[in-house]
């Protein structure tokens, strides 16, 4: 039997001392100039030049990360913009991350009604049955929405159970918006993202998805926007790794991510994307490092890490 | 400028003079023997004999039910399974049902935030932009999930309004457990289903997106569950068509499906999807035709339109 994915993730928190992801999401436009000026990368309006720039770009941040943090989570909306090379590339990807031993969440969002939720974890979340991608894995786990109840992620959670991977459902957004939908009021006194995060923690407790360290393979994505309400999911979902996206270019600091954490430190992951990916782009960086973007990135992947570490302990 | 997605619908529904579209979500076990027995399509545990045996299915059905009905739905979810080589598939499905003048809905029930909102929408609904494919056409309207409110389908919904697409938003979903979530009742005594539903209503009238007989190219998919609920959801979303699924295989009927559609018979379109491209595998149509396959279908297809024409008629 496969490892508990929750486990699995612990362990590699513990390893590299740090609740931390990096979240690749690329777009054309801002990648570094070393690499968008290559001869046969350099056409936007081409999507084999384009793609292969995008490419070239993540395979390089997952390198550069790679011995800072645990978990990468590649975002598959910026791939299948690319079509099905882009979503051949968004898969290369998924393995050159495994190759170097870092936890992968495929960030694809995904849900469906019965057979075609099947269809979805299938794809999104299991390793390949078939012969001819036998040395292929999927993601170690992926995001789900939540919007047709058990039926949309029952496949997902099968296969999370059986063969060691995890999802992570969406509870909470970090955007705006979201709180027109998330934030509405209940009858029973409870915002709707409270009943979904309910239903998450039913769905969570389930026979044999919980591993030895009480967490279960089946997390909640929970954007620190408020305080309060983030203290209540938590405790809500006891039993729920928090995958938290919005740090950096999405407003939220340290503090903010702070009550995603039980108080041993334990029950969150907190993701990076653009302030990281692009940090190349950002004058603090650009004044210590100039045009060596790859050392932009490094530094701010290291500065996450520790900016992190100050609100957050790592037993 | 485009013509308005509503519009073009509504001139498709009235030249076949049914309101239906069959869904196409092809499993390979289930494919005809006439197919799957084909010498380079018979091993199901290999991507590309299994794929392209789906997808000669699928291109088969898409020429039988064309002379039918107006709308083909194609879920992305099938083709995604087969990773890659799956998805140019799905494009390539997209395409064939193009040709043969069929409005096409590509069912990939997406959504996410901001910039990676847009790059599902330029994926999944626009033509592409690339000089590469610019012989290429994206579907004409796709599903999409409400979860993240509007910053989630506003990308989806600046390119309908230019480029004469649609968008049908997740509203009351046909499986079971969507009631887990959609129907949770609110605070406000309207249930969750509702409160997005008028969230719909008010995206569906903004400018630019209404075309000349009222309608929206914002439309939402509402399964036809029990009869009050259609008609306040109905009633709420007055500028939407409705994208109604679950009619045969999920147990909808005509009279079911009926209060979906206004007293002028039109702001609906019916789906049957395994009932119709499946029909070989039902005795009423296998005594009437044993193993020819496609007259199956064709009768199965035939008797949808003429089980609608009995409770809706197309002015």
């Amino acid at each position: 039997l496969a490892d508990n994915f929750a486990d699995r993730l612990l362990k590699a928190i513990r390893s590299k001392q740090t609740p931390t992801c990096i979240g690749i999401d690329p777009v054309y436009n801002r990648l570094p100039a070393e690499i968008a000026e290559q001869r046969d990368m350099n056409d936007e309006m081409d999507a084999e030049s384009a793609l292969d720039a995008t490419l070239e770009f993540c395979r390089r941040i997952i390198r550069i990360v790679a011995p800072y943090v645990p978990v990468v989570k590649i975002n598959s909306a910026y791939f299948e913009r690319y079509y099905w090379e882009g979503v051949e590339g968004y898969y290369e990807l998924v393995q050159e991350a495994a190759e170097r031993d870092m936890i992968v969440i495929g960030d694809c969002k995904r849900a469906d009604i019965g057979h075609s939720a099947e269809m979805y974890a299938r794809a999104h979340l299991a390793d390949p049955d078939f012969s001819n991608l036998d040395d292929f894995v999927g993601p170690d786990a992926v995001t789900v929405n939540p919007y047709f109840g058990l039926d949309g992620v029952k496949p997902f959670i099968d296969i999370a159970r059986n063969d060691g991977k995890g999802i992570f459902v969406l509870v909470r957004t970090s955007n705006e918006s979201g709180a027109t939908i998330q934030d509405l009021a209940g009858a029973d006194g409870m915002r709707f993202c409270e009943a979904v995060a309910r239903l998450v923690a039913e769905w969570a407790r389930d026979e044999g998805l919980v591993g030895s360290a009480g967490y279960s393979c089946v997390g909640a994505v929970v954007g620190a926007k408020d305080r309060e309400t983030t203290m209540k999911l938590r405790a809500m979902m006891p039993q729920s790794i928090f995958l938290v996206p919005g740090y950096g270019a999405q407003g939220a600091g340290a503090t903010d991510v702070a009550q995603c954490f039980k108080s041993d430190g334990t029950g969150a992951l907190v993701t990076a994307s653009r302030s990281v990916i692009y940090a190349y782009e950002d004058t603090k960086y650009l004044e210590m490092y100039a045009s060596e973007w790859e050392k932009c990135v490094e530094q701010a992947c290291k500065d996450f890490v520790a900016d992190l570490a100050k609100v957050v302990t790592v037993a």
